[in-house]
């Protein structure tokens, strides 16, 4: 086989087989294929397509190229849940919890954020001592222990994706459905859950800018999952402004523990019943009806969860995780145990009575950014305390002098940069805006 | 500038500006900008096509990535003559003489053979003592005094199409108008003639396949060479069979020879004779019809030229031309003194009387390279007495036992396997065949 023949082959429009794409993988991780021939790949794969075959080899082919966690020692059907990414995502914090409560085992792998999205295990590290470097023994004696364990990703989790991503990343050859689809899921399916709930998000603060592109990549992940043989579902979901209202690190964490309670912001709220009752609904414990077809299931589901929070199972179970994993509980309890910002600045609104039409939601994760609260590199070191509290959200109105949102900032410069970001950000319209559908469609 | 701005722009099929070519030609030339950039804006590019000016402004960057010739120190206008390679094609050692012996001064720069298509640097190789390494102050004098002077060109004559060129080929991105195109021109452009004449090949032993193609190929260089304020004009001509008789480096030489008295075959003295006429019409000498778009004109270049070869002039030219470059000129006079092959083994054909009705040239051009007469890689060590001499041509008729083509070999297992391959070349038809028409097309 040669790679040359497999490039001009795909720049033909042919279907390359399973062992043409396990070639590639496998000659591109040991370094034997040089990059330049792989991204010539890349970008004839931008525009001939892949077919669905073509796709799912790739996503084995990633998935095999490194450790594949071995999650059968952990009892009961194992549910994983991912997003796709947005600005103020906290809600793996809150699902993991409730389904673990209703006793259905979460493992889950966690990445850390890049750019203006926050990533899960940046969040659990504000909590005093919490720990997400466990060993894989350590993950699956807590999973059994305790229903639920959360680490970050091992190095060597799907590597042929992480040095694939590399080069896509900087030769605009990220934008294709299959190349997506594929990396997304290769991490999944090593991870070894038996069922996967996606959150695809959709909207200017999500990779993915329309629902028409966010349902395509929806369809071509639940096709690799299942044709892996794991149950797998998407729910798309927007992101035209941040989810909830709270975003950077200890601030997202503190409006977790608050849903948790059952005091979260409603969409943020909402989003966390529709994934954990699909989760519960994926892990069999309801009945056979996995992908909820039945209105009837749904309810049941949906009621279950609610039932978690009220009770304060859902709760409970997360100060146990924490506990499980090194994290000092009192935090949680004292939530003026997390780390400070210095400075806390409303952002104020100038100008005669409006509604809320827009937020550019992107640059509310820049500002996060700005403040510290991510990473612009790989190196960055993030500043727990900072971020943004978002006051009025889309269809909201504003009148002079409003605040529209905080910042918690460490430095004064920076508290000005954010500022101007988010000041830009907003968008406004005399007549009235109706609130943004949080949940746009759902596909099985 | 970033070069992944400039791959996702050509991507979504925008064109790229004069300075972004640059950018990108001088980036990769000084090792700047990575092959994998490189090689996926390639990709773009053979999906998104070039316009005219994009296709113009990659040809002049790549002409300027290096030395360019400067001929400004010789006499009168320079016509320049390229062929874009085929199988037998000895055309520059006829047609330079011819124009010489007219006063036109042709300074050529060639290069050497790779793979199935021979070049000229080798076939002059075959005289003894040739020397083609000669200083650029040698060149023009040379040219100065006689009117021509052949060299190999020099590592410096466009640096970056050559590294280019070499990513193209392991990349699966050589089969577009304007990169070819552009490759082709930016050598020539920086060789410095005035008026260029290229023969565009096409059929089964060429790289444009069909004439559709070679058509678009000849277009787009002869675009180049007029913004580039060159007098330019492309032939299309047939290559579904070798031109001439003989495949190999002297034979090549001997056929050649053997024009210039006026012996050769009647298809290579029908290509002579055109391009020789165009070269002097592109040099002006004859007016200002250097297109010849009058007959008359035409006319008038196609008897100086034949004039050249029955005074025998055309012949003295390059006999001076072998004694000014080192070259014994006895072995041009007597033919016995070129190397000679061990074996001289025909080719016979067996079966019912039949017409030829199609040879695979490339093949052809294969069994000379297995003979040792051309390079596998460009480290090959090249015989110079091997090769094939074609007796048969396409419409001719064979019956048993006729010889269809004469081994020149030195070993007897690779003359077996020349034999080999030459059968095969050799498609036969039941009905009378017509040769096929040598010039298709004229493009100016």
């Amino acid at each position: 086989m040669r790679m040359y023949d497999l490039i001009e082959k795909k720049k033909r429009g042919n279907e390359l087989s399973k062992e043409e794409i396990e070639f590639v993988v496998e000659g591109f991780t040991k370094g034997i294929i040089p990059d330049y021939q792989i991204s010539a790949l890349l970008m004839a794969i931008y525009f001939m397509k892949m077919t669905d075959e073509e796709t799912y080899n790739l996503t084995m082919a990633m998935a095999n190229s490194g450790t594949r966690l071995n999650l059968s020692a952990i009892e009961g059907v194992k549910i994983d849940k991912h997003s796709t990414g947005g600005v103020g995502d906290k809600t793996t914090l809150v699902v993991g919890p409730i389904v673990a409560a209703c006793g259905i085992p979460v493992a889950k792998m966690s990445g850390k954020g890049l750019g203006h999205t926050g990533g899960t295990i940046d969040k659990l590290e504000s909590i005093e001592g919490f720990n997400t470097s466990v060993s894989e023994d350590t993950f699956i004696k807590n999973v059994n222990e305790i229903k639920i364990a959360v680490a970050g990703q091992t190095a060597n989790l799907a590597p042929a994706d992480k040095k694939l991503y590399a080069l896509r990343d900087v030769t605009a050859t990220v934008d294709n459905i299959s190349l997506i689809a594929s990396s997304i899921m290769s991490k999944k399916l090593a991870s070894g859950a038996d069922g996967i709930v996606l959150d695809v998000k959709c909207g200017n603060g999500a990779f993915m800018k329309n629902e028409e592109d966010a349902v395509k990549l929806a369809e071509a992940m639940v096709k690799i999952g299942k044709m892996a043989g794991r149950t797998t579902m998407a729910i798309i979901t927007d992101m035209n402004q941040p989810l909830g209202c709270k975003v950077g690190n200890a601030l997202e964490v503190i409006e977790a523990v608050d849903t948790l309670k059952g005091n979260g912001p409603e969409d943020f709220t909402e989003l966390c019943v529709v994934i954990a009752s699909r989760m519960i609904l994926a892990s069999g414990i309801l009945g056979s009806d996995i992908y909820g077809e039945k209105q009837e299931n749904l309810d049941k589901a949906v009621n279950m969860v609610k039932e978690k929070i009220k009770t304060g199972e859902a709760y409970d179970k997360f100060c146990e995780f924490v506990t499980m994993q090194g994290g000092n509980v009192e935090v949680i309890k004292n939530i003026d145990l997390f780390p400070k910002a210095s400075y806390i600045e409303p952002v104020v609104y100038n100008g005669e009575s409006m509604y809320i039409r827009q937020i550019h939601t992107e640059d509310i994760g820049k500002a996060s950014l700005v403040l510290g609260g991510g990473r612009e590199t790989k190196e960055s070191v993030i500043d727990m305390a900072v971020g943004v509290d978002i006051v009025k959200k889309i269809g909201d109105t504003v009148k002079n002098g409003d605040v529209i949102a905080y910042i918690y900032g460490n430095s004064p410069d920076k508290v000005t940069q954010a500022k101007d970001i988010i000041l830009n950000a907003y968008l406004y319209s005399n007549e009235k805006v109706n609130k943004p559908k949080l949940i746009k469609n759902i596909v099985i």
